[in-house]
């Protein structure tokens, strides 16, 4: 037996996103979420309307400290077939969904490895799982749920690993909520520099603070639920950043501190790394005024290009701005020699 | 007057891109290095012969450590009409050059800021620069010399700002070398992790740890050549975790942590540099197929509004993408209105 319908509580970007691979595949979606405007955008995101009977199963995607009083509320409006959890921290969830006195085999604690720096239904993607770790345990899970759960995780392209809740914490806290914190604390430090400093910033900074954006209200439920195990792990980078700084007149010392970031890095493995998409990306230069990208994407509809994603950059007090279309290798190759022919200023495609 | 003949003295990845892009430009580029398999890939790559004859220029492209050592042996060999320094720190740099007896009129401090994880001639790109910052301080250096890094900058397409080198080096040290630091110490924790946990990395921890892979050589020569300016921050953001930890039983506090790092964030402006704009985001629903957004922005030129940014958020099976245009506020209202009165899928802005 498969899935027909599910409920969804929580209309954020990892509820959505569930959401949306689910409607996709076929299944009727319910999205809920305390903010009607929230729940509206996602519930038409699925493009099919809401299921006005019961749901086979409540996925769980409102914030961590909220969880209990989900499942209580659910349960009075009569949803009580079981209950997918994916919070992204499970020793306190456990413990507080059994002292609402719960039968544990009917609440299966997953934890779905991705997200993204933006929130929001807004930003969902039907994608976001693709190949990430999708962790689960199994233990003590009636198998009806566990088959649920199996199935929803498979239809979202999750990779499955079934792994006890503490164990799930420590792994977490390490290689989540300690990078977590280290961006946060080095985009503080941004806070008050002139801003021709911040006009240096280049990859190197967006890249190691672009989750110093993320939101403040989830991440503090987080790492402090989590702070048993993020202690000893604050106490080793503070003395090794503690070391460098003593140690930075010397050049053997630091190249050291380097190479251990070098061994470090070298070990995060390759795969699961999200959907790895191969795109070619298509320059074009543009005047910087209003009508220029209609007719640019005028110009992809006329060559039949679809357009995967772009992005815009220009500032200011720039006349140009440049435009890079990410495409299908053929459709860039096609779109660059009609932009050509058509006078624009496209760049060879790479 | 403009110059003709340039001399690049090290031909890894900085200096064979500032030739290729002089050799694009129609100059006459001469690549040295030590090591004579690089400089004849790099000749090779210039697409031009190497000039017998002396160079009005003299491009230094070497490892920081070996500046004034180069500029000693470009003198000897009768080239000292002026030498163009384009290294990471330049308070040190400044002070051996000038130990040398080396007029310092001739001799122009500058820094693009551009790179690359991969190093070497092969790596080298004529468009590295483009539209990147590159750092000049112009005191006390002769008008004919200043005129030469002036014409190279702008073929490079780099974006000239006029700074004196003693705040260069705070400045970098905030904005590149403290983010180095922080990711190389963070990846440096993941040593040792069971492979199963690593397998559990998402982007968070690959986008922060992606810096931890550069060059050890390179970057010990860099941070002890800045360890003054470096030694302030790595005592405020030492201060700042361990108060953290402190404080992770504290949900206020963690989430002050938090919005610290929120607003240092935003506080690192668009791909070209230039103010922190504060757009106003408008999503609009649209049917994944070509044309769709030609059509969304037909209706941004009707409206009148001009699109600053904008995302588009789709996986290649799903029937819907979600467009998401930044505008100024007004125009976000306006063109919000508009849509909803075309039937488009618009939702309120925020």
């Amino acid at each position: 037996m498969t899935l027909s319908q599910i409920r969804i509580v929580g209309s954020g970007l990892i509820g959505t996103s569930i959401g949306l691979a689910l409607a996709t595949a076929g299944k009727s979606v319910t999205m809920i979420d305390i903010d009607p405007q929230a729940q509206k955008l996602a519930q038409d995101l699925m493009g099919t309307t809401e299921s006005k009977v019961g749901a086979e199963v409540t996925i769980i995607a409102s914030p961590l400290s909220t969880i209990s009083q989900v499942i209580s509320e659910e349960i009075k409006q009569g949803f009580n077939l079981g209950f997918i959890d994916i919070s992204s921290v499970k020793t306190n969830t456990v413990v507080e969904v059994s002292a609402l006195g719960l039968d544990l085999s009917n609440f299966l604690p997953t934890h779905p490895m991705a997200g993204r720096e933006v929130g929001g239904a807004e930003s969902a993607r039907g994608d976001l799982f693709q190949g990430r770790p999708w962790i689960l345990d199994s233990r003590g899970v009636s198998e009806e749920l566990l088959n649920a759960g199996r199935e929803i995780i498979a239809i979202c392209g999750g990779h499955l690993i079934d792994m006890p809740v503490a164990i799930h914490d420590q792994a977490v806290a390490l290689v989540s909520h300690l990078p977590q914190i280290m961006s946060s604390a080095l985009a503080a430090q941004l806070e008050g520099a002139p801003a021709e400093w911040l006009d240096l910033a280049g990859t190197g900074l967006r890249d190691t603070t672009r989750i110093a954006a993320s939101n403040s209200h989830l991440w503090r439920e987080i790492l402090t639920a989590n702070r048993q195990a993020l202690t000893p792990l604050l106490d080793k980078v503070i003395e090794d950043l503690k070391s460098l700084q003593l140690s930075l007149n010397s050049e053997s010392a630091v190249e050291e501190f380097m190479k251990a970031g070098n061994r470090g890095r070298s070990m995060i493995p390759g795969k699961h790394g999200g959907v790895a998409r191969n795109y070619t990306f298509l320059p074009v230069v543009i005047e910087d005024k209003p009508g220029q990208l209609a007719a640019l994407f005028d110009e992809c509809a006329t060559a039949q290009v679809n357009v995967e994603d772009l992005t815009i950059e220009h500032s200011p007090e720039q006349y140009t701005g440049l435009i890079t279309l990410a495409l299908s290798k053929d459709g860039a190759e096609k779109l660059y020699q009609h932009l050509l022919k058509q006078g624009w200023s496209a760049h060879s495609p790479r």
